[in-house]
């Protein structure tokens, strides 16, 4: 990239303003501009004015993998040979804790899986934040200590390093204080940068969509599942995008050691149906990527055979013993810190449960310390919810609807959730709904697949 | 804009959002955002953002007028009392020297004369770094000082003073590089709170159109008009816009001193029949907003007398005085400091002009050191060019087409800039070109006039 800023006399303004008049901008303007980006000789303000014009005038699938592949090699990247080195992503939900159940299936059943995960901000929270409940768990590995983790146990789990995609870091920071988070192209190229520089050969998307996701209707997730698929085309890997429901928590667990709990419940076939089914089908997609299974249903009844036999609940086991972290929790649970208080919410009238407010119990977690409002806050792994019910389910007054874990001295907070809870949260009408919404809404592949 | 910004939960990202959405803004969210801007609390990078979304999204005129507002009272404002207090404001051209010409014939006329100007940046010259040409000419008063000149002469020139709309100095740097200059309400703003903030009651805006102005089609110019005869309106003063032709430089100097000279020329009623029309044209305007007469037409007589008879030029020799310079200037050019080489650019064929470029005439000056690349460039007042023929006209091989003034270690790039100006600046064809453009396009006056 260094080359490309010194041989070439591009300008930034005429570059901006290009893409301002709804142009098309080339391969070497994208990356002459991330490349100054990236060594600070374009400044802050030059790139929020090329991201408003991005948002507004878009950018079409050429510029989109460019964009990528100028991120993509603003940092390091690792490869791995072979056609089984697979790994997911999330958009993001409430409750999702499924990559603590797929990756120790995917394993299991034969899949190499090098996983690189996020920390929580705002209402979602992060598999690496989750992931640290369990004591001595270490995630700051470096790039080559990952990569050898890999090769050696086919199996590892780590935190975004400053050595992938810096300049997805700076942009990401941009746009998410200029309004220009909700673009597909952009969104497209900060996640695909960052799965392309961690090696994987094929990737399995969760695109979420509903109240408690970034793409809040199907259409967008749509929009977004194709423009990461054409761009995956375009490097060559592996992909298939499955959009699925986000209108009401993944499982019943919402809170960091709650939903580690609950992931192993769900290894112990012990766990909510919702969580272990896209779990299943997600991990089933892995191994069809991997070429394991000749088809996707094939993947999905390997997964169930592993999950069933107890092998995924030893991968777990495994992963936890490797990365350093108390495995014992797996047989333990008061090994993982947990809240003293509960209280539980009782349901004030009989009913169906018409609906569950999602993005709001992420929001509460938040409000207890169990999410971030700033990237340096630290959070309390110990408070959290379990929310009973799902959306179509019976329910009598005086039942539980909610159990909410909390400190000594969050009894004030907890009175306002609970109502909260009960006003506006929860909602439970005389009639059955008409329409309950499936889990997975669509799944497709790109064409290499 | 202390108090909005405290008392008001707004927040920089909903309001980007809002423009970038295409949403009207209302006038608090536009005074919180440019007052968040001003005392630092908004960071560069979130304004150019919305600057981007300005761009092109627009604003209305209500919008138009909040923004105009909020950078007004970013800074200090002055106000005068009187019906005649009529200031002039031009988009800017190549050779526009009208300032010089029409401020002292207004002043003749009984006109009270406040004139705020800029410095130079790119092809055109700036009327502070002109006047500077004169030994001792102080522009750097005080808004106070201006103020109480104004009061006593009726007339005085300052250049923009940090006092002055410190918001519109911070946001024009920013579009400067972030390619937002070029749209009209946010140009109709930057000119408007500086305007407004030096108290004249009526302004005469002379809008640029053509090859050598930032307006380049008639369309825009005309936008650009309605945009601040609106905002004029908005706020209670008169005004009148008149669109001009910047496809040739206006006059025959170009260049600091060489054009200080052909204004006291024009006013010893001498000079080049285009900008004596145009100077005359614009302060009969100014001498009709000020309802020292009836009709503009009545104005434009009037200004013909003050220059016949010579008043004006004893109101310029007066404005040179009472702000310190050497007023001998007038009556000895050599007074002036005037580059010591000559080179006659002479025509290769006989025909008759067909073009001359006028951007390129205004780049030549910054190339010989007479013109700013960079705001903190020192400039050389001598050197210039006199550009001997104007569009239509007939020539012979042979007849002098330019003269320029240049520095003795400049001989190589005046080489260059010969070559240019027969190869490429000056087109001689054989037939008389067919059309000739006008010099002034329209005039319109706002509703209150």
């Amino acid at each position: 990239m260094k080359n490309l800023e010194t041989n070439l006399n591009y300008s930034a303004y005429d570059i901006i303003a290009k893409k301002r008049d709804g142009k098309t901008l080339t391969d070497t303007e994208i990356k002459w501009f991330i490349a100054g980006v990236t060594n600070k000789s374009i400044t802050d303000y030059q790139m929020s004015a090329l991201l408003m014009a991005i948002y507004i005038k878009g950018f079409d699938k050429a510029e989109t993998a460019s964009l990528t592949d100028a991120m993509l090699f603003s940092g390091s990247t690792i490869s791995f040979e072979g056609v089984d080195v697979i790994d997911k992503h999330s958009t993001g939900g409430v409750g999702d804790k499924a990559s603590f159940i797929l990756a120790p299936i995917a394993h299991a059943a034969g899949v190499k899986v090098p996983m690189m995960a996020g920390r929580g901000l705002g209402h979602t929270g992060g598999t690496i934040d989750k992931v640290e409940s369990i004591k001595g768990f270490k995630t700051s590995l470096s790039l080559e200590e990952f990569k050898k983790a890999v090769d050696k146990n086919r199996m590892a789990l780590i935190g975004q390093t400053g050595e992938i995609a810096p300049a997805d870091k700076k942009i990401y920071a941009l746009r998410d204080v200029t309004a220009t988070v909700d673009s597909i192209p952009l969104i497209t190229a900060s996640i695909m940068s960052k799965k392309l520089a961690e090696g994987a050969n094929g990737i399995v998307m969760d695109i979420k969509t509903g109240s408690g996701a970034f793409m809040k209707t199907r259409q967008k997730a749509k929009a977004l599942g194709k423009s990461l698929r054409d761009t995956a085309t375009r490097f060559d890997k592996k992909m298939l995008t499955m959009i699925t429901d986000m209108n009401q928590p993944l499982g019943e667990a919402v809170g960091n050691s709650l939903e580690i709990i609950e992931s192993i419940e769900v290894l112990k076939n012990k766990g909510p149906k919702d969580i272990t089914d896209i779990s299943v089908e997600l991990a089933g997609a892995m191994i069809y990527l991997a070429e394991i299974t000749k088809t996707h249903k094939a993947g999905i009844k390997k997964a169930k055979e592993v999950l069933k036999n107890g092998k995924a609940l030893e991968s777990f086991r495994e992963l936890i013993r490797l990365q350093g972290g108390d495995h014992k929790v797996v047989d333990d649970y008061s090994r993982l810190p947990l809240a003293k208080n509960t209280k539980e919410v009782l349901a004030t009238k009989s009913g169906y449960i018409s609906s569950i407010a999602c993005q709001e119990f992420g929001e509460h977690v938040v409000t207890l310390g169990g999410g971030r409002k700033k990237t340096e806050d630290l959070i309390d792994f110990g408070v959290g919810f379990i929310v009973h019910k799902c959306v179509g389910q019976k329910v009598k007054k005086g039942e539980k609807l909610v159990t909410i874990y909390y400190n000594n001295d969050q009894a004030e907070i907890v009175k306002n959730i609970e109502e909260e809870i009960l006003t506006k949260n929860i909602k439970i009408k005389d009639a059955k709904p008409k329409v309950i919404k499936p889990l997975i809404y669509e799944i497709d592949e790109n064409p290499l697949c």
